[in-house]
């Protein structure tokens, strides 16, 4: 398999500046992420404090930065990172597409929005999980649940529906859920706790009701931090990171929101940085 | 004396960011420095990795963020600062012109090009002075050395030759100096130490000659941290910071070059736009 000099994982500010800085340091990069650069930046009404960009809507930002990433040729490969796996000398990059390697990889996905679900962390790969298409086999003609965080989710929905025998999709999102097979049963309520009985899972909801299944998948935006990389060093919804946006396990780094607030484009840009010209020490020194 | 919130020492990327966001938080913003952003950044000859800007030249990115301090009605103030007190619940700043009070400061001065003279740091303000129009009155009808680093601080020497008898100038620049009263001798060695002997100080130079005087004058683009700030926590030519920017001194923060590497535009404001919103919580709090 082709191995990646650095893996970036995001495509908001943090991993665009690390992409663009990497690449200018003639690495091997893979940058993964929405090819639109992010539905939150796209959406910024109005960003002030981008020196340079004075009173930029967040399409426009998002506009110059794709222009600049085409500008030096760095494509966006758009899945969505379930695992990565720290290999010793490289890093294993779990996708809803394709596995990856890279000697490192630079985490900028963002603050993951919202709560997990109580028990939900601790039950991934035992009855919980984040990826439909990895996982999806193993519950063929059995029933499963699906948490889903957001409406681009239901064509996951589906593809499990496909395979499971009933699914039952809990829409935490606004918007009708639309278009779904038969056997996928909603139900408006919002879950708050996660349970393993035995051979079943439970998961229970705000509004007191429970509800018993085989698997549990819940399906968001991006995975948090501490489910993404086996043993890295996380404080709340954060990854601790020093000044040269190291983290704990070696080659790997991270920036912008997910290293904590201020939650600004600028610092996070300014981090991707410093994180590429880490990964590119590390690189010389491995 | 008109209290500042925020005062700013430093017009490069960090200093310019730190100021944008300090004014959007509707703090009272006093920026220090180069009217034009900086001759580093004016004369950089391409950046590639300021996300937005592709293949922009210095002076480019220089006019974009002008444009973006006017948009917002900041405006630079163009004096040299020589000393920074912390007064307990607001700074004092000395500087080549008036001084200046604010509650807090952010230092964004850059990394100060080439090394100190030996001896230089101990004996500032005991013989030695960072600021000709600060304490020339000291020396009147005396004898002063100038260690001068850059052909723009000769205004600074013919103005002190104008109060004291004689005036040798170090050059420590390239070009020829000129258009200097006859009371300055020019001696082109390399300045390497400092010493004080009784009333005497001893200029000793690289060529291994030794010049003796009343007062030392050392005049650089920009003071050392160490220097600036009495107590200052430094490593080297850097303050040392956290994540949020925050010096060992409450209410002083520093972004940018000055904090340490990577030198890099995009690092530093991101940085400045973390040091102002940790300046702004400082207010709040105190």
């Amino acid at each position: 398999m082709e191995r990646y000099d650095i893996a970036i994982v995001g495509t908001g500010p943090a991993g665009v500046s690390a992409a663009i800085t990497a690449k200018i340091r003639n690495k091997k990069v893979l940058l993964i992420g929405d090819g639109d650069l992010t539905k939150k930046m796209r959406q910024a009404h109005e960003i002030n404090n981008y020196p340079g960009f004075p009173k930029v809507k967040g399409e426009d930002l998002a506009r110059a930065m794709s222009e600049h990433l085409k500008q030096m040729e760095i494509d966006i490969t758009e899945v969505k990172v379930v695992n990565i796996y720290a290999m010793g000398k490289y890093f294993s990059l779990q996708t809803t597409g394709d596995t990856f390697e890279a000697f490192s990889v630079i985490i900028a996905t963002g603050v993951m929005p919202g709560k997990m679900i109580e028990g939900e962390e601790a039950l991934v790969g035992s009855g919980v999980s984040y990826c439909a298409t990895c996982d999806a086999p193993l519950y063929k003609g059995k029933d499963v649940i699906v948490a889903a965080y957001g409406k681009e989710e239901e064509k996951e929905v589906a593809f499990l529906a496909e395979v499971a025998k009933e699914v039952i999709l809990f829409p935490v999102y606004n918007g009708e859920p639309e278009g779904l097979p038969s056997n996928v049963r909603v139900v408006k309520e919002v879950p708050s706790l996660i349970k393993r009985e035995g051979p079943k899972m439970v998961l229970s909801t705000s509004q007191g009701n429970t509800y018993e299944t085989d698997g549990i998948f819940v399906l968001r935006e991006s995975v948090s931090p501490g489910a993404l990389v086996p043993g890295l060093a996380t404080q709340g919804a954060h990854i601790e990171v020093d000044r040269q946006m190291k983290t704990n396990i070696k080659g790997l780094f991270a920036c912008g929101d997910i290293t904590g607030r201020p939650y600004q484009y600028i610092k996070s840009a300014g981090e991707g940085n410093v994180a590429a010209l880490s990964a590119v020490d590390y690189l010389a020194e491995n």
